[in-house]
């Protein structure tokens, strides 16, 4: 178990991981980085890991993959309405590590890290013995007590998403498939766009401040709209959803006008990493205008009803799907 | 890469994780938790993992795995001078994993957790790909700008350990080698407690306030007595480290007292959870006192001195050893 020094995890810290270091991160020398929350505000965390093989491809570009691991956690802590102070990174390495691949990643990791303002405060490298890990543990700030939580729509609000719903999902489709049938009519830009969408996740930070002032409830979209819908309303609750109304990118319009099927795959993929969440009907006009100040999208896609069936999809056909244990899970 | 549900991770999380969730975690429904350091108060943040094969044997019990992952974390919380206040359970699971080895780990856990007052406050749980790894971020508390660091020593420290050295990596040994013949004098009795010692960290969490109010810098000892004193000293600090006063247990003291070779790995190995500090000489006796309060034995091995040459550790026959790149290490 135990062995001589194979590479020097000191070495690599310094060379890789310190430049990235924020303040109360002592450049990554100590076990242990200090974070404050401004007076008046509670931390929120959330830790989400991403594996070579399952939540990625390993020939990903590696600066891809950190900003991936990165995006997944910035992403839930703009949909509880906060903003990102500082993230601590738990690595694992195959074997067959490189540097250059450790050098691409940090690169990436700097980068996404400096766009959200949230810096690198510790973490941990370890081998693996296996595929590749990258755990991310992310502290964000929000005043006191303002925390948007998942569990608490009331019946009747309206449900609304950021964006558009679907393309990671068809982007990871084409990526394995790139002949498919449903994409023959989309030009490289829109197949781009789709392949984008998978790699690269947008968290919606700036979104994060007009969740916390109007949203009931809410929770960035990761494992499919379907299932996290499921998730957000739970016991007692459940929702009507106009599948008309879910808004989609114009690839993803053209893709299921070639292979209506893939509804399924657009409500149910995984990787949207938009916020789903609740408004008052009072509300949602100007939560909406918000948004589109800050350049977001939002689109109302239903309400939230009594029960505890699984949410209706009413189709465009009159007909009402439901879609339960069949939801996209990355476990 | 995406599939359908394979065994529900909000089902594992319900039964196994909420029960262990601290206030702020929504009992483990959301995302995110919530967490405030007391009014003036820095929060502190660590990250260590634990892999299979790696920091632990895949088959050691679960809860051992479990006190293990928390206890290698609580240790750099304590040697930071402060007190545990939660984490995040990052835990990579292989495709075998079963019911009952979670059933195991999570008991395990939640013992851990409670003993340190150090609920859990989230995490993810996801497929590894290959060996289990579990990784926790955690936080704690101490009064602002009250951090003890890691390079701050000054020439003319004392330098101090707390407990005894080696046992961890003789327990270890021992169980690659229980035929060893440096083990054959020792009784059941010794020989269970070195395996303990590896098996399962004590951090020294009663030791924090002491080390707050007196330490100049302090760490935890996981990766060996030799190589940790060169990372807490840094550049322009050595140190000369008289073997004869690091503190050995019973068991130890008579392994190397039928190996003479054993101080090697006494003073190298690793998973010792002992914290390594320096203070002013004038300082020592209060420091070690309030610790014998606290139950626990402080021993003065050593000084800070000027330089960049490793510690120098002067051997009972006069000669003096430097141990340089060969310090263990997990990575």
């Amino acid at each position: 178990m135990a062995g001589p020094v194979r590479a020097s995890e000191e070495g690599l810290i310094a060379r890789y991981f310190a430049p990235l270091a924020g303040p109360g991160a002592d450049g990554l020398r100590d076990d242990a980085a200090i974070l404050t929350p401004a007076p008046g505000h509670d931390l929120v965390l959330t830790a989400d890991a991403v594996v070579a093989g399952i939540h990625y491809f390993p020939d990903d570009p590696p600066a891809s993959i950190a900003r991936k691991a990165l995006g997944v956690n910035l992403s839930d802590i703009a949909a509880k309405g906060a903003v990102p102070r500082g993230f601590l990174l738990t690595l694992a390495l195959p074997d067959d590590w490189t540097e250059d691949w450790l050098a691409g990643f940090s690169a990436g990791l700097g980068e996404a890290a400096a766009e959200a303002g949230c810096p690198l405060l510790g973490g941990d490298t370890v081998r693996s013995g296996g595929a590749a890990l990258i755990g991310v543990s992310m502290m964000g700030e929000v005043p006191s007590g303002a925390i948007v939580r998942r569990n608490t729509a009331r019946i009747g609000d309206r449900i609304c998403v950021t964006g558009t719903i679907g393309d990671a999902a068809l982007g990871l489709r084409l990526r394995l498939e790139p002949e498919a049938a449903w994409a023959a009519g989309l030009d490289p830009a829109l197949r781009a766009m789709l392949a984008d969408r998978y790699l690269h996740p947008r968290p919606r930070l700036a979104a994060a401040e007009a969740v916390r002032r109007h949203a009931t409830a809410a929770m960035d979209v990761s494992d499919g709209l379907a299932g996290d819908l499921a998730k957000m309303l739970g016991a007692g609750r459940s929702a009507s959803i106009d599948v008309a109304a879910v808004p989609l990118s114009e690839a993803t319009r053209r893709a299921r006008a070639a292979e209506p099927g893939l509804i399924d795959a657009v409500l149910t993929g995984g990787d949207d990493y938009e916020i789903l969440c609740t408004v008052t009907p009072e509300r949602l006009d100007a939560f909406r205008a918000e948004l589109a100040e800050a350049g977001i999208a939002l689109a109302a896609i239903g309400a939230v009803t009594a029960g505890d069936d699984p949410p209706r999809f009413a189709m465009a056909d009159g007909a009402a799907r439901v879609f339960g244990a069949g939801a996209f899970s990355h476990f």
